[in-house]
Parts: structure tokens; C-alpha cells; sequence
């Protein structure tokens, strides 16, 4: 299916071929989206869940506001300072940025310089016209180097091919205290190590978003160098050791410190070129040298399709036919679904887990990087359906290593190099283990995981647990974003209810039923509103419901906002809102206030605002669904034409928030198929309407699930009927279990509402009432 | 042979009846010999050769004139800190002191506060009467808590057992910011970790002597605390993580950071007692939790018994009679030379090594603390005659192994805790293996030993050594201490070349013997000093043999020191003074001077003066035995005569300068027996006079060797007649294969010089001819 690759060489420019069929999934995603504006994501090379990032950092160092640089690259800069190895994939707060490299040519210049004097230092500056990505390949020009820059990478090793100017000798910077929110205080310590002159390894140690977090590293050149220098640049150490052997850079095999620097002098190399891979490893120097292991070829074309090969796999999963822009927006967001959680373990199986000792991994591979309060909502789910079992049970048997070995004795909540940050709220690996166990992908052990979700779920210490556990909600005198968190944590236990239900387990399911009803403790009929109470009962004054702070009664949000959270009971909800009528004129009100900007923007997090709906944040991203709950599907489709038109486009600043791991991203891809999880665990998908006129899915389990949007256009937003494998479907949602049968779902789609289809009460999603 | 434990309770104080029987070595033992003055040793509980070191600590905090505090204590001193588990025995650099556990009662005060303001801090005054120390065991009143500690050790585990009085809570302080050299970026990272009531984990990394050491620890209570608070005390910080778990320290499971610190309340226990294991290890948690298992029960007597018990047994290879003092100072001696190289790998034989990653050590003990520059003279030589072939196997084994794991692939200059801190000159693992193996303790590799040796020895980057290689010395315009080094690399060579002649590699063995022959390169013939050449040959000018400094041609020393140091060829020197009368006046006038001790004042190391010879610093240490190989016999008898009385007291000032990990305890040992080995690798001892009326060496081969002294007395001070085996000595030496076949050496001694006695040219040791 792929096209034979050739390397076109012309003028003094040169870049491998598309590695990618012009039809194929790899070649329809475009992966800048988002790499502008506030989406967060980068554009450098990397494999399906892959433990290797290797993407151009364009953010100054140093650079205290650091939020719009968190993947390192952003598409309005204009300078690259070097290529490394790790970074997330839409993060709101960042870390990483781990083993810069820079290829450069003449003078050595030990610091990366300005953008605004792109001369200053060794960054250079790079046009767009001359950078060119895709899954698992990034190129560009080094312009103030006269470099072409190439970047691939494995798993676990990132593949660099520089070719330098004719005459020039090949240079090349290694700076170990580039970082992302790279403070001052970042860097604990790092060391190199020259072990021969084609391998140098080394290790960095940081106190970034995770504390005390060390990444070893393993480099291997394609050419020895014939020089080097590297030097620790470190100012004001009070106390350094004798001197080893060496007098200095040059000579010195060894060198610690927390400022490490290296420059490398390749003379004149064959064709200009020199290649460099980078294997990293959480464990030691000897696990990522090991590493290395898993990319023995120095062929950059054979592993640069390997890596599109990789990605072809991963994207097939799902066949689109659209409009070739929301073909490109549907297979960037599934490709910006699977970088995480990602692979992190050396090939021997040994892992750093959140105690920060060493662990082995046995018939599985253990993954990290959690961002699970965005996460469970839909990428979770999403990735239930388009990866293989193994990949979704792996993140289990990983999320309950980690329990294991967490000094808390509970489960991730936002971890990634094996490491816990803290950030967030919920404890959301359990809906992601229960929605896994619904599905019946269960190939892990059920009472270790469940055992872990109660503990989790019970660990008074932690985000208030101890009150909410006392008082059935999370007292705002007690704790801070106490409404947020009581709502989160009612649903989390109804997640683990279903769960225990299935597993027999009666007790624990009737206990966490009870708990999943806490939502109702923070409830004021009165406002219509979530809101937080003190511990003696009272709601908090005064009350504003469009007040949003950090360390308010919400997390990254407003009542306006959070006042939808309990996806497993929205019967409840408009039993309290007082009818469906009240329900829906409700939720109309928060996508069609006239909101003043200004009064979200002192949140970074909180974009692309519809309204009070934020669809750049993940409160938000079920609430167009509800209305299906609501007896008014109809309006959930005008909604989404709404949402998608506005918040998402095949451009660099395409995204209108932070893709957060995916999430952002399989809200659409969910969207754009037609349904949505709104409540994980319970196995149900919510109709919205598709965006694609045909959708294919290869299901893990070999069937296929078809999707086909008939009369589908700009105009026909609005669904006339649904048939399911030829039958018509009245209800306004479809089970896990009725895709992953395989079939087909046709959707006629018209350009006046149809009130009637789906807006039945017994058409409507299950209600809490039916899982008791 | 020892007495049956018991235990004295009287008035408030409780301390367990001394361990040992009154005739014992053990009790011999006065363990506060060099806790005053310049002596650098502690006073503390461990094993010998063990991996912790349980003593405490006096000095202040942040003092940067470390220096006098290189053990942790000062005898000067009248407050106490706390206890912690690592501590080097009589170093002038320094680092450790890990792991600060204080005892206190009423108020939690999370500084130490000061000396001179004792009640400002967790600090307690005490005193030396209420204090009292023996191998193996410490124990002191803490007055201003009225708390009785005592510690003990096992190899790797200490044990603390704290009193408090009556109606006091009893509280304990454990500070992980407390360390010896602790500047104020010495802590790079550290973290605790509460496992339960009862179970404490952690780790600390260090950049001091050692660059990113790293110790973890495992401590264990007798009875749970029933609260606790764990602080990070950091300021200044620009960035922190997100908090976990847990509002404050107490109750939160895990911290992290570069100031931590925690109380611990136990209530008021039984017998108002607590007692405290703590285990280390450079591997991980789990290597120290496992480690714990050393020490499996909470008998405070039965492992104090079982201390006193591993010193009884070391000490007991040296049988002494002597009067009382000086048999102190030969047992204390002995004590203080089996303080290292200690023990550092966990019970299952990982370790980590020079290259800061960790390793299994298969069929043999890994230690480490290797202050070669110092103890290949005399300490290594004495543990051949007085420890088990497999302890000195166990230090080549560890020598060799670090050489495989070094960055830089050499043996070990000044490792400890695994890691090379590059400190004094020399490869001088290279004569401690050599030694070994010529004496026949040759169960390793001798090949791959030997490798390890000509590769540190060839090794172009340290030291010098392509200059030494290319001009035959170290040039002084190319290197710094290049007089000293071109001597120590000298003798070291020509060990090389022994080993290698015995394993009949002949060309390796010609090759070093000619280096060996390089110490003439730097001997100026018309000044009869070793002096540093330049480049071109020319001798560095001005010149003056009594100028020291750091960074100068001397290392710790003048040319005075040094111009002596080329024990293997000694023949040569006098061919080059111009004969035995000659050299006998030179040597002569390095006592004699009257030196004004200001020229060498500035210099720390340079102590314990007579005239130029300065036996508190390594370099002169051989020189008084010298005489014996000018034909002058009688004078070497004197000048140890001069140097026990003015360098050695039986009291805590009473060493005249730093022990060195106990090559200044090994020179008194051999010194007092009767015999020094001025050229380890030889096998030679160079007779002097003994001090000890009868020494009975219990050799590691079973067989007896025992010296008498007949008509000793301070007036005797000369060597009349020696016979060996009842038949009459000439040779003013003994080889090492006399020794270990057992027998019997009998000195007769006299108040008047026998001049003829080993005065001829047959009597004295081989010169480098006889090798060649």
C-alpha cells in the first residue's frame, strides 16, 4: 500500500520522499495542527505511543512564561535552538525538552541565544517554506547553518541526519540543560560520559513538573568525531571536586554538574552527513546503551519507513472518506490520539515507577504519561476501539504497577516518566480500567485492579477523601476545589460500582452506588447550580456562577461549567433542573450567554469559548451531548456543527485549547464518526451527528464497524434518521457492544431538524436508575 | 574468652557493662585516639571494614573551616548534633556524615542550632564523663534532653537505643540536610518516604568530595511513632510540584527535596526506651530494606556483644604484651587500621561503581574507601600480615572491578561509596595489588589485575602521564605536582614490573622497570634534591627545598619530603647523594633543622614536624628506615625512638596528624612490632627497634610469628643483637616468606648504639640491582 521510497536530491537541499501513499491515512495528517495557538502539540517525529519525542524546540530558555512553549515547538516562532528527545503532546503545564541536540556549522557558541538575534548563539533560524513533517519524519533547513535537518524515531530512539554545506566541517551541540519550563532550580544534576569516540552517554536529573526525575541517555554517532569539547557552565558552585584525568573538554571522558554542555567535530564526513541515534532510558546508562539495540541500521530511509509503517498500522484502524480538510482534521486527531499514554520501559522490561526505584515488567509493557483527568473522557475510550487489547490491557496492568509501587498505595493521577506530578483532580484511572472491564477487555487481574480503585477511591489523605468520605462531599472549607472534586469523585465511584457489579462483588458495587449519588450534595436546587458547601452544610457565599480562579470551588472552570458533571446520572439532573424543558433551556443558556472573554482570561486553560461552554477544556467536552438526555438530539447536532466549525481547523493554530494527550483530539474523532462517550463505564456512545461520509472501523476484534453519512453537507447538519445494519434505530445512542459486533450505521442526514427522532424517553441514553 | 554480658541500671543513667573482657584487645582499644587535634578520627560504633559508621557528629552546620570536623566529631567539642551512619577514620578531605538521626525531649526545634547557644537548636550539650566508647559501641548522656544513647553496628545496619527521662515523649529528629563539608549546594536532591508506623525510607545525593553520590536508607523504630512531621526546608526555590497527598508533613507518605527533615513522637514507650535501626546502601530503597535483614533482632546487648565479638576476633591476630599505654596505642592502631576500605555493597552483592550505575559483585565482598595515596605504604602491607587472604582478595577483586566500570578505564586514585573523587597523585592501586600478589595472596585474576595496572599506568589523559611517557617525568611546565609524581609513578611502575616478572611476562616487567628508573630524571645531582624539570630539560628555578604549596612540584610536601622517595632504589639514591656518609647527612640534616614551623603552616596536611620530616603527612613516613639502608642501622633505632615519643599519645590529641583511613595507625603497628615496609612489593620489612615487649602475629595462615623484645626500656632504645629462629640476624630486614612460615624473632636490646649490627653492605636490603 506504500509507495517506494526515493530520495530526491536538488540543489543544495535535500529531503527524503514522503515516506506515505498520498491516499493513506499517514498521508492525510497534517501534524502542525496545533503546534499554533494554545493546542500544545508538536510536530517532530515520533512512533505510536512511542517513549522517544524527538521534535525542534523553538522556546528560550529561561523563559519564565513558559505555558505557550510546553511542547517546545511553537508554529510562530522563527528560530529552532535543536531537536529533543521528549515532549508532550498538548499539556497545559509542561516538563521535558530532555538532550538537546543542534547540528551547526563554523564558530562554537556554547549558549542557544535570542530569537530576536537568531546570530546570538547557536539557534538558527528556519523557514516554514523549508520544514516538512509527518507521522514518525520531520526535516527542516538550519538557514543560519546551511544544515538540512532529519529526524525519525523508534520506539525508544531518536534518529538525527544532518547533512552540512559542502566545505563545512560538521559540528554539532549537545546541551543537557535545555529544558522545558526550564527554571533555574530545574536541573539537579546530569553527567556525560564519553565511552569511545562514536558513543557518549549520559544521564539528567530535574525537579520539573515530576521531582527528582532522571532520564539517561545513550548517543551513537554514524561517524567518529574527531574532537570534542564538554564543559559544565555551571556559575556559583560554592563546592566542585578535584579534577579528574584531563585537563579539560577535550580530554576529559567524564563530567558532572548541573550545566552540561558538548560540542562534537566531525571534520568533512561522507556526503556532509552525519547521523546520531539517541536512545533514552529511565533506568541507567547500560539500559538506554542497550536500547540502542532496537535500531541496529544506519539506514535513515529503512527506519523512517519503519516509522510511517508504524503509523500506517495505527491509522488504519479507521477508513475516512470526507472533504479532504476534515479527512486531514479526523486523521490528525486520531494520529494526536495515540502519543500517550506511552511506552516506558527499556527493552529488558525495566521501568521507573512513581517510588522512583526500579522495577521489572513481566509479559507486559509498562506505559506512563497519564494525563487522566482529560484522558478518561474519550481518548480512553477511543483508544477501546482502535488499538489492539494488549495495548489498553497494557495500560491497566501499567496504571496498577503503579499503584502498587505508589508510597500512597493508589493509582496514577497524572504521571508521566513513571513519576507522579499531582496535577489535577479525580481519581480517573478508575473509569478508565472500568470502561475497559465493561468492554469486557479484561486480560488483567480484575481484584488487583478493583483492589487498587476501592484504595484509591478510600485514601483519606488525598484531595479531601477523608471529608468527602464523612460528609458525602468535599467540603470548600477543607479543601479547595471542593465542588469539582465531589462531582468527579461521584462519578469515578459509580465507575467503580459498575465494575464490582459485573465482578460480583455486591458490597463494594452498593457502596460506590451510594457514592456515585454524591453529585446531589453539591447541588443547590435552588440556583440550578454545582456548588460547594462548607462542612457545616451551607452552601459558600456570595456566589457568582461564571467566577472561575485556581484554588476556587472549580478546577480550571466555573459553575457555568461544571454544573453538567454527572455523565452516569443525568436522569437525576433534570429531576433536580426540574424537567427536561428546564434542562434544555439551561444548557441552551451556557452555549448562547454573551460572555465577556475577559472574564476567563486570567485562565490559561480556559479557551475556546462558546458562550460559557470552554471547548478548549475538558469540563465541557460532554455537555453537547446532554441534550440527547434531554429528549432534544436534535439540538446536540446543531450544537456540534457549532463546536467543530469554530473550534477546530486543519491549520497550525487549529486547535482552541490544549489537546491534553489526545483528549481534545478524540472529541473529535468521536464527533466526526457521530458519537460520543459521555459517561465511560457505561458502555454506551451518544449520537451526536458525523462529519465524515464514511467511516470505517477496523475493530480490534476484526470486525468491522461501518459508518456512512448520507446527503451529508455544510447545510444538512441535522439528522433525519439512523438505520442500524438496516434496521432503523430510534434510540439516540448505540452500545460498545453493537459496534464492536461490526455493521453498519447510516445516518440520512437533513437540513431541518428532525424533533422527533431520538427525543422518546425510551430512546434515551439508560439513566442511573437502570444500572441499580 | 569474653565476659558474660551484663547490664548496670544506677540513677538516671543506664549504660550496658563494657562488652569486653579487661585483657582483651578490644578493651585495650582507646577509640578517642585522634578525635582531638589533627587526627580525624571517630569515636563512633562499627565493624571492622564495615560499611556504617555510627558516630556523632559536633560540628556546626554550614561552617565552612571543615576541616578540624572531617570525622563528624571534635573531642574539643561540648555539644552533639545527632548520630549519623557515615563517617571516614582520620581524612583531611572529607564528605559523608549521612543520615542524622537526634534523640530529643520537649519542644521539636528543626534547627541545630549553634555550639556556643546549645538551647537555640535539636543540639545537646554532653559531656566526656558521661560518655563512653569501645569497638564496636558508643554511648553518651544527652544533657539537654537528659536522653542516654548508646549505638552499635552491624556491617551495614546501625542501631540506636535512646533513653528518655522520666515523663518526657519521646521524640527523634531525623535530618537529612546534615552532613560533613556541608557548603550549601552540597545537598543536590533527597527524599523520605513513611512505609508505616514503624518504617522510614529515603535518600540523599550529594555533590561533595564524591560528585552525585547517592545513599538510600532504610530505618526501622522498636515502637511505631504515633505522629511525625516531615518538612522540606527549603527556600528559595523557583519551582515546586503540584502537593500530593496529604496537607503537611503529618500526613503525608513521600517527600521530596533538598532540605528535608522529620520528627517523630513515639508517646512515652516502654522503659521510656526507643531504639532505631538504619540500614544503607548506593543501590536503592529496596537494597536498603533487604540490608535490614543483617540485623534481624532488637537485643541491643546481643549486637553489641556480637561488635565487640568481630572486634575481638580482627584484633585478636596481633597478641600484645606491652605496657599499658603503649599496648593502647598498638591495639588502637591496629583498630584504626581496619576503619577501611570498608564493606559497601548490599547482601545481595549489588554495589554501585565508579561509573555511578549499579553492579553485582559475583563471588566476592565489593569495598570500596580506597585512600591509596596513603595506605599502599604501610596500612595495605599490615592487612596482608594481619586479615584473611580473602578481606585483601576482596580489595583487588573491588580495585579491578572499579577499573572495568571506570569512565576512564583505571584503577581507583580516591574512591569511596563507589565513586573516584580524583584526589592525590599516584596510581597506587597498582602496589597495593602488586604486593599482594608477590606475597602469594593471589587468588584473583591476575591477569586481568595486571592489565587494570598498565592501563593506569598508560593512561595518557591523568596525571601527566603522556608527558611522563614521552619525557620519562612529569614536566613541571605541563603539569602541576610534578616532582611528586614523577616519583610515585616510579615506584609504582616498578611493582608493575615485579608482578609482571613473577607471571613471567618479561616484556611488561622491562618495560616498567625501565619507568622505574625515571625518579632519576627529576634528582638533581648537584643539589641532591628531586626537583621538577620543564619540558626542555631544564630544572624549574628559583628553587628552594623548603617551599610547599598546593599546585606547586610537591604534593603535600618540599623537596625536603620528597627528594627520599625512591624506596625501590635506595642503591641509586646513594650512588647519587655520593655514598652511605653522604646520605646519612642528608638525612640527618632533614631531622635535625631547625625549622621554623611557619614555612610549612599553611599547608594542613604538613604536621607532627621534626625538623623537615613531618610524620603527620604520608611522604616522610619510610625516611627514618632509610638509615638501614646506608649501613646506619642504629640511627633508624633512634629516630623511631624520637618519632613514637613526639607523634603518638594515648589520648584523643594524641595523633600529630591525620590517620588516613589508618596509614598513620599502620606505621605505629609495624613500627611497634619492629619492622616497616618501605617498599611494598618487595616483600621486604625494614628492621627498626620494637616498642612492644612480646607481639604474637596469629597469621592469616594459621602459623605463629612472635616477637620478643628482650631489655626493653625507654633507656634501651637500641638494637643489640636480633636473632630469627634462634639463629643470629644480620640483616637488618626480614622478607615477608620469614614471617609466614612462622618462628620466632627476638630482639635484644641496649642504651647504647650497636654501629656493626646490620651495618654492611650484606645486611641491607636488595637494591633494585638484585631485582634486575
Amino acid at each position: 500500500m506504500l509507495a517506494a521510497l526515493t530520495v530526491i536530491v536538488s540543489g543544495g537541499m535535500t529531503f527524503s520522499a514522503c515516506a506515505a501513499d498520498k491516499n493513506s491515512p499517514v498521508a492525510a495528517v497534517n501534524v502542525f495542527i496545533g503546534t499554533g495557538g494554545d493546542g500544545h502539540t508538536f510536530p517532530g517525529a515520533t512512533r505510536p505511543f512511542g517513549m522517544v519525542q524527538l521534535s525542534p524546540d523553538t522556546q528560550v530558555r529561561h523563559f519564565k512564561q513558559s505555558y505557550p512553549w510546553a511542547a517546545g515547538y511553537r508554529y510562530e516562532d522563527d528560530s529552532i535552538l535543536g531537536f529533543s528527545h521528549t515532549h508532550f503532546s498538548g499539556t497545559g503545564h509542561s516538563d521535558l525538552g530532555d538532550i538537546l541536540v543542534m547540528p551547526y556549522s563554523g564558530e562554537t557558541k556554547w549558549e542557544p541565544g535570542y530569537p530576536e538575534r537568531a546570530y546570538s548563539g547557536y539557534r538558527s533560524r528556519f523557514s516554514h517554506q523549508q520544514e516538512k513533517a509527518e507521522p514518525g519524519y520531520y526535516s527542516v533547513k538550519l538557514l543560519d547553518h546551511a544544515i538540512d535537518a532529519e529526524l525519525t524515531a523508534s520506539d525508544r530512539v531518536g534518529l538525527h541526519r544532518y547533512r552540512y554545506a559542502k566545505g563545512e566541517e560538521a559540528r554539532m551541540m549537545v546541551d543537557l540543560r535545555s529544558s522545558i519550563y526550564d527554571y533555574k532550580t530545574k536541573n539537579l544534576w546530569s553527567s556525560m560520559r564519553v565511552r569511545s569516540n562514536t558513543l557518549v552517554t549520559g544521564m539528567r536529573e530535574t525537579r520539573g513538573w515530576a521531582p527528582g526525575r532522571q532520564l539517561y541517555f545513550a548517543m551513537q554517532f554514524s561517524t567518529p568525531f574527531q574532537s570534542r569539547d564538554i564543559q559544565n557552565r555551571e556559575d556559583g558552585v560554592e563546592y566542585r571536586g578535584f579534577a579528574g584525568p584531563g585537563s579539560n573538554g577535550k580530554d576529559k571522558v567524564k563530567i558532572e554538574g548541573k550545566a552540561i554542555v558538548a560540542s562534537f567535530d566531525f571534520g568533512m564526513p561522507t556526503d556532509q552527513t552525519v547521523m546520531v541515534k539517541v536512545a533514552i532510558s529511565a533506568v541507567s546508562e547500560e539500559g538506554a546503551i542497550a536500547n540502542l539495540q532496537e535500531m541496529p541500521s544506519w539506514d535513515f530511509a529503512v527506519e523512517r519507513q519503519k516509522a510511517s509503517d508504524a503509523w500506517h498500522q495505527a491509522l488504519s484502524a479507521v477508513q475516512i472518506e470526507a472533504k479532504p480538510e476534515m479527512r486531514t482534521m479526523a486523521y490528525t486527531a486520531l494520529y494526536h490520539s495515540m502519543m500517550g499514554p506511552s511506552l516506558f520501559m527499556d527493552i529488558d522490561g525495566q521501568y521507573r515507577g512513581p517510588d522512583n526505584q526500579v522495577h521489572q515488567a513481566n509479559g507486559y509493557r509498562f506505559h506512563s504519561t497519564f494525563s487522566l483527568w482529560d484522558t478518561y473522557r474519550a481518548l480512553h475510550p477511543l483508544l477501546s476501539l482502535i488499538q489492539p487489547a494488549q495495548r489498553n490491557t497494557d495500560f491497566v496492568k501499567s496504571l496498577v504497577a503503579s499503584q502498587q509501587h505508589s508510597p500512597d498505595g493508589i493509582l496514577p493521577v497524572w504521571q508521566f516518566h513513571g513519576l507522579e506530578t499531582w496535577c489535577m483532580i479525580g481519581y480517573h484511572a478508575v473509569p478508565v480500567i472500568a470502561d475497559l472491564y465493561m468492554k469486557g477487555i479484561n486480560d488483567f487481574d480484575a481484584d488487583a485492579a478493583l483492589n487498587a480503585m476501592v484504595k484509591s477511591a478510600e485514601y483519606g489523605p488525598y484531595g479531601g477523601l477523608q471529608h468527602y468520605m464523612k460528609y458525602g462531599y468535599v467540603p470548600t472549607d477543607l479543601e479547595p476545589e471542593a465542588a469539582s472534586k465531589t462531582v468527579e469523585y461521584a462519578f469515578d465511584d459509580w465507575t467503580i460500582a459498575r465494575m464490582a457489579e459485573k465482578m460480583g462483588k455486591a458490597d463494594i458495587a452498593k457502596k460506590f452506588y451510594a457514592r456515585a449519588q454524591n453529585y446531589r450534595n453539591v447541588f443547590d436546587v435552588r440556583t440550578g447550580f454545582i456548588r460547594a458547601r462548607k462542612a457545616n452544610g451551607e452552601f459558600r457565599v456570595p456566589f457568582d456562577p461564571a467566577v472561575s480562579n485556581f484554588g476556587s470551588d472549580y478546577t480550571e472552570g466555573s459553575a457555568w461549567q461544571y454544573s453538567w458533571y454527572m455523565p452516569h446520572d443525568n436522569a437525576g439532573l433534570i429531576a433536580m433542573l426540574g424537567g427536561d424543558a428546564a434542562a434544555i433551556a439551561k444548557i441552551d443558556q451556557v452555549f448562547d450567554a454573551k460572555v465577556d472573554e475577559k472574564i476567563y482570561a486570567h485562565m490559561e486553560d480556559i479557551s475556546g469559548l462558546i458562550g460559557h461552554y470552554a471547548h478548549g477544556n475538558e469540563p465541557s467536552h460532554h455537555v453537547a451531548y446532554l441534550y440527547n438526555y434531554f429528549g432534544a438530539p436534535w439540538k446536540t447536532q446543531a450544537r456540534l456543527q457549532q463546536i467543530v466549525d469554530s473550534q477546530y481547523q486543519a491549520k497550525a493554530d487549529g486547535l482552541s485549547g490544549n489537546d491534553d494527550l489526545g483528549q481534545m483530539s478524540a472529541w473529535l474523532a468521536f464527533t466526526s464518526f457521530g458519537f460520543y462517550p459521555v459517561a465511560p463505564g457505561s458502555n454506551e456512545y451518544i449520537i451526536g451527528r458525523p462529519f465524515l461520509d464514511k467511516t470505517v472501523l477496523n475493530l480490534p476484534n476484526g470486525k468491522r464497524f461501518t459508518i456512512r453519512a448520507e446527503n451529508l453537507s455544510k447545510a444538512n447538519m441535522y439528522v433525519g434518521s439512523v438505520r442500524l445494519n438496516g434496521q432503523a434505530l430510534h434510540r439516540n445512542f448505540i452500545t460498545h457492544e453493537q459496534i464492536t459486533a461490526g455493521g453498519e450505521l447510516v445516518f440520512v442526514m437533513q437540513s431541518k431538524p428532525n424533533k422527533e427522532w431520538g427525543s422518546k424517553l425510551d430512546a434515551r441514553p439508560y439513566t442511573q436508575t437502570a444500572y441499580q
